[in-house]
């Protein structure tokens, strides 16, 4: 069987890492129509809110995530997750603590590559 | 701004669960383009070597996995991905205990839903 032509494992810390905001570091791997992107907040560390065309799930994997989507506020423990349609604002902050969570995009996200 | 339509929040557990295989339970949620699939291994557990269309990414939140992608094989640590392109083989096994993983898929599988 012909092997895939893109890396189809990506050990911890691997791939494109980036600061996208103060004390919020992404770091990224793409597939072909899927994005994932390890987001590590430091305490307090927030993302203001945006909005984007691409989908987004995630899973929050440790620390507390204060969430608002549209117009819902959560505040997330580890295992919970997200669901934003495009299109929709969105914003984020990391109480409690520093926290880790695992962005997926559908498409990929260019501006991430 | 109008609210989504779909739950924009999903708390750990929540979903559509089924056995998968023995000792392999999956706990699915879907957006639009995106499914994510908790998927719980008990020791030793295994998904038998298949195939499908969907594109299909991961993290390995807690335990270790053995995978096989095409023709490549790693025992996999947790923060470890995975990137699988669609149509193309791929088998798991729990070793060394226990494992939790997030699967997602793109588009979403409906056989899951």
């Amino acid at each position: 069987m012909a092997q895939p032509d893109r890396p189809v494992f990506v050990l911890a810390g691997e791939g494109r890492s980036r600061d996208l905001f103060p004390g919020v570091t992404i770091t990224t791997n793409a597939g072909e129509n899927l994005m994932l992107s390890v987001v590590r907040f430091e305490p307090e560390a927030s993302v203001p809110v945006h909005a984007h065309p691409h989908e987004q799930a995630g899973l929050l994997v440790s620390g507390r995530l204060k969430f608002t989507i549209g117009d819902e506020t959560r505040v997330l423990e580890p295992g919970d997750q997200w669901l934003i349609p495009g299109g929709v604002p969105h914003t984020v902050v990391a109480v409690d603590g520093p926290a880790v969570a695992l962005d997926v995009f559908n498409p990929i996200r260019e501006d991430y590559l």
